[in-house]
């Protein structure tokens, strides 16, 4: 009797890269899906290693990795980043202030092998979509509620990327157009003035650092801290309902560590979507935590680099 | 010799037909596009005529109207309304409060003949893409800036439905989430809150019936009109910045009768955008008005019905 080999070859497998501000993860996948393996790198922003950035080099050296450790190169590699994607998504075509050198870094030239590269929000959508909280979707809104806020929109089962690669930038969409300060593209009151970690200080009269500080303080009953806790959770539902109306998702997934804040979170954000939701067929939009984390990106990149290549021979 | 015969044989003809609030009108096209003849009848809202709804009958006539004089039935009909349409394409399926009747109205029962139903914006936007301000672009957002302000969506070629054919109402989208006024279904501070002119009245605190009344006023030099009127463009001028982030459009198409309003509403709104628009590779999204006015609806249906039939059968 022959005994069947179940495991997939070696050389069946996809990889998922996520460069983000202070790690580069890497994630392995079977060509279903499976997670086989994974590996963490220090982004080392700004510095140099051999007279390359030193972001490029530990990429380089993840994917030798992996190649070592299964025994053969991956089939396809996605590789996600901030900033906008080129359109031919060989590269990151815009991204100032950070990361340097990446705006035109030719992926496929430095690894020498096809790499589909895409927006970092972008990959997380399409993470959670195929394996996560937003499974087997075809109309999501993801918001990542960290430092800023990133987002990223699925409708008709289309991820939308627009002209230039920019189409889901949800944090900068206005929720105040009279609001004195402006998120990092200039949009006064946008939603990441409202709920972004990084101006909490601001929000607060300089009171706490950043959310967790904030919600503790509300959690003790400390009224000031309630009431601007109270208005960013008022901002991010009216954002959310807008979102609704604009996307038309059948879910919303919310990502990120603000994401994570619990029933402080989740509580109030039902009272104001049962407020503003524009519910025409009775049932509200469901809005859930994201389940992949801060790996979504890597399952997202990985997918997608499988998809884009051609149906049939996109993984043997 | 032969003649050579250049007229489009008699059953070669589109028929798009637009039902609004007033008037309902339709409009025959050649399959290349060349508008043939229009015509227009009232709404009669409410009305019944032989015991089925006034609008419908009307339709009905229309469609034999032109059959009769252009010697053939329609080879395609695409019909646009108010509200969303259903996902199989054949009826508006939400419309509450207006057009009593049509919801569920299954339009190739009522004609004899399939019919492409699809929401009024949605046609409007399709129409300017085939042959008005969006000709041949595929990443585009559109704004009816009307007694409210309708919108729709078009990313990387594709039209945005969403789940239940929502997507793109642009006019419910919040612009000042902490506003006391909210919109037909619920957004408080909604665009259409701050520029539509259905309340240009509360606006100006009882001052004016609508926004040509309030331009008249602020052009002979009345502060007030002119202080609630640069409220209004800051919150479009905003709203349309937030727009570009979230769908990254190549072009951004204003229509409706605000629009129409000349320098008054371009001049001050591009100094907004100056100031708001997110540039990545420097220049701006050419803000532009919308060239079919009126029939735009009637263009983008009968586009999106010879569209929706099978490829080379789709016009002889």
């Amino acid at each position: 009797m022959l005994a069947l080999n179940f495991v997939a070859s070696s050389s069946d497998y996809l990889l998922g890269i996520d460069i983000g501000g202070t790690a580069i993860k890497a994630a392995a996948f079977s060509c279903e899906g499976k997670p086989l393996s994974t590996r963490t790198e220090p982004t080392l922003d700004g510095r140099l290693k051999d007279g390359r950035p030193a972001w490029a080099v530990a990429v380089r050296q993840l994917v030798a990795d992996f190649a070592g450790e299964l025994a053969a190169p991956a089939r396809h590699i996605g590789l996600s980043a901030p900033g906008l994607a080129a359109a031919d998504q060989r590269s990151i075509a815009s991204l100032p202030n950070r990361l340097a050198g990446i705006e035109g870094f030719d992926w496929a030239d430095w690894l020498g092998q096809r790499v589909l590269v895409l927006n970092d929000a972008h990959a997380a959508l399409l993470g959670e979509v195929w394996q996560g909280a937003a499974l087997a979707c075809r109309n999501v809104v993801m918001l990542t509620l960290g430092t800023g806020v990133g987002g990223a929109a699925m409708v008709d089962g289309a991820l939308l990327r627009g002209h230039f690669g920019r189409a889901g930038h949800l944090g900068h969409v206005t929720v105040d157009y009279s609001g004195k300060t402006a998120s990092i593209f200039g949009m006064p009151g946008a939603l990441e003035v409202a709920i972004g970690n990084y101006n909490v200080g601001e929000r607060s009269g300089g009171r706490f650092a950043d959310s967790s500080d904030l919600l503790k303080a509300a959690g003790e009953g400390d009224g000031a801290a309630q009431a601007v806790w109270e208005q960013s959770v008022q901002a991010l539902g009216c954002a959310i309902g807008s979102f609704i109306n604009a996307f038309d998702p059948e879910v919303v997934v919310l990502g990120g560590g603000v994401a994570g804040a619990g029933e402080a979170l989740w509580l109030p954000l039902k009272r104001v979507l049962a407020k503003v939701e524009w519910r025409p067929f009775g049932e509200g939009v469901p809005v859930v935590p994201a389940k992949l984390g801060g790996w979504a990106g890597t399952f997202g990149a990985a997918w997608e680099a499988m998809r884009a290549a051609s149906g049939a021979a996109a993984c043997r």
